[in-house]
């Protein structure tokens, strides 16, 4: 199953892409993909709730809004330097253990929506990543238990602003969490969708330019590893994101650096995990206030 | 006015100490002090609802468990090395700018809920802070205007395993985010409560032993400066919590180095903010299965 969300920011409804990529709105359900909708079994309960009702449930236009395919999730948890070579072209080693940051979850959008340049960048960067959505809460979980905890996968743009997060005096965060850092879907695919979620391909493209192309075998941390490794330093909750990194050629690594202006568009996908597209705008065309 | 939470983890009710020091239960008021409380003008709603109804709110008695006092805050924002002091005992530089870095939200609780010591911890310390909690969204916002965004203030222990944050491969957030590493309250005292918040005494003990000794004076970055500087780089959401620093006097700065064990008894408060206790515990006397 594969689960989004669609119309206006804030005020998304739930839908539903079945095996015939045909999208039903299930707002007839009755709730949101929260947090409590997954740690209620949400998911089996609208499988079995669909088969009886999906006559009734009306399509979904092409031209709809899509949002962020999970509502309010606690925490996004990045991990850093995932991939051999993206390590090196930061110009860092291979960590010894996983490096973990977060995103502010106020960084999340829609797949499709603009990005937002924020106020003062002139470093703005990309990142295409698989993001695993937990399932059920989970603390200090063994690494051969932990993709039961694992509710299914996303496609995430871990955008960064590399002056705020190198070098403005201290942890990444600051560069990581701008609105709209972490436009996340098309859609969540539930993880019966993915049979080996470590061979998947992942690109990213600028301006029709392929810039990032790997595949997750390439992941130095695995899944059921972070999965586990991540809970022993906090409690993962139903709807929490792990994004588990990006491969190299973020613009950060080219020669010369690269980074997104105005009217650039950045395209992305992740093999059975669906493709977004951003274009990139300015703050002081969207904000004309000091305060939003 | 001052705002607390109480009764069992999760299922907290909202209370009201008025200005004779007395608790009432304001369930009947039919809200928790959440995000949508506190940006649908929630503190005056209360306060006029209160002035009519508070014959009717019955006493909250003295023994009663607290919650954190602040429902489900999107964000906990913390500020690194903001007294000059705990600069040098932890042998960094005084920054440039702030530091800023997160803790989970999962890791909030009651304030006098015990202290779970991580499993595998053996470097668990304390930072007594003044939390600042927002009170209505903002971004960019100037610092002139910024303590209208502000909702009012609370005693924060920034608890903090020294190993996780500072020697497991980066970012601090894997020594900040264990579950109870945040104890939160006893109360939000609303803005106007607090005449001078950069004049409060505010200090910690360990079994006894006064440890932390200083004063909001001492802040380097001070509040009106840290909301804004923190809301050019993600968006503010009302109940988001910035934790603004811990002085000098933890234990990774005594000589030698000194950590919590089980048994441990740590007492702190911060003049107008009330008072906390948190006893240490060891996660394997709480936790008797691989998950939560």
């Amino acid at each position: 199953m594969k689960l989004f969300r669609f119309g206006d920011a804030g005020e998304e409804r739930p839908g539903l892409i079945d095996d015939e990529d045909r999208r039903y709105d299930v707002s007839a359900f009755g709730e949101d993909y929260t947090q409590e909708f997954l740690e209620t079994d949400g998911i089996q309960r609208l499988d079995a709730w669909f088969r009886v009702n999906m006559p009734a449930c009306p399509n979904v236009a092409a031209d709809v809004r899509l949002g962020p395919c999970i509502a309010n999730p606690s925490k996004i948890i990045c991990v850093g330097l995932n991939y051999a070579k993206h390590a090196a072209e930061s110009g860092m080693d291979v960590p010894k253990e996983p490096v973990l940051f977060f995103k502010a979850t106020s960084s999340l959008c829609g797949p499709n929506d603009n990005l937002i340049i924020p106020k003062d960048s002139v470093k703005t960067d990309w990142e295409v990543e698989l993001a695993v959505i937990i399932g059920k809460r989970t603390a200090y979980v063994e690494e051969a238990e932990a993709m039961d905890y694992v509710a299914g996968y996303a496609l995430l743009n871990d955008y960064s602003e590399r002056e705020f997060q190198i070098e403005r005096g201290g942890q990444w965060v600051k560069g990581k969490s701008a609105d709209t850092f972490a436009p996340l879907g098309p859609f969540l695919a539930t993880k019966d969708e993915v049979e080996d979620p470590h061979q998947l391909n992942l690109w990213l493209k600028v301006n029709g330019e392929k810039l990032q192309d790997s595949n997750t075998s390439d992941l130095i941390y695995k899944i059921p590893f972070l999965v586990s490794y991540i809970s022993r330093f906090m409690t993962l909750l139903p709807g929490d994101v792990i994004s588990t990194g990006t491969p190299s050629g973020v613009g950060l690594g080219l020669n010369p650096p690269r980074y997104l202006r105005p009217g650039d568009v950045v395209e992305l996908g992740i093999e059975k995990l669906g493709e977004s597209r951003q274009e990139a705008v300015a703050y002081e065309a969207v904000r004309k206030t000091t305060t939003v």
